[in-house]
């Protein structure tokens, strides 16, 4: 499964979210030289434990009513930055905040994939950030 | 104040940081098409905000022992994507997690800027994402 544009690897990884697909959600990944950081989870590094973390929450979801609203967009020939925020629309749970994710995605022989995902998430009610570090 | 490298933009942004010197961390900034987003925080995608924001951490923080570890670097002869950890040690304070930063770098006339900076804090015990989202 090749994607021959940023976007069709961004719409893969978050149709593969929003359907709980594992398979596109692996697809839509790189293999190697990747960085995964889920809100207020660690730095993930290797390919097993990015994974295995997508399988996780995939299954802990299940399919979802989510949409990815784009704020920012650096694009380049073979990659492209995109800053997003994920709005995520769960009936019988309570109002969510938004996800703000740093993505990005490169273009390798076989076509474009994500190899970098950073997601916070964003204050429901916006304030100075608590002063703690920065 | 002119960047050659976006090695020499990171340095400036963490010195800035490590230093609490506003006017180096104003020039280690682009002033237009960036973002940020410090830890729990809002995203801000203006040069006013993003400046006040860290006008008020510089303040709050005053100069403080500051530790950088590049985890992940993808470097493009017009941009570079750095993936660190910021280490924080403050004597008189409880230790703290490390801070994961996402950080992108760009060339433009004058030089290398930081245009995107997003920052979450990790855990200090490792354990799979809380799962309420992703």
């Amino acid at each position: 499964m090749d994607f021959t544009t940023a976007q069709e690897a961004e719409l893969a990884f978050y149709r593969a979210f929003a359907d709980s697909n594992f398979d596109l959600m692996r697809a839509a990944w790189d293999n190697e030289d990747i960085v995964c950081v889920h809100p207020g989870g660690p730095l993930m590094q290797t390919s097993a434990e990015i994974m295995m973390s997508w399988q996780q929450i995939l299954a802990a979801l299940g399919p979802v009513d989510l949409k990815v609203e784009v704020v920012y967009r650096l694009a380049r020939p073979d990659h492209a930055i995109h800053v997003v925020r994920e709005h995520f629309n769960r009936p019988d749970h309570p109002a969510q905040p938004p996800v703000i994710a740093t993505n990005v995605y490169r273009r390798n022989r076989a076509g474009w994939t994500i190899c970098a995902h950073h997601a916070s998430s964003e204050p429901l009610v916006a304030e100075p950030a608590d002063g703690a570090l920065h």
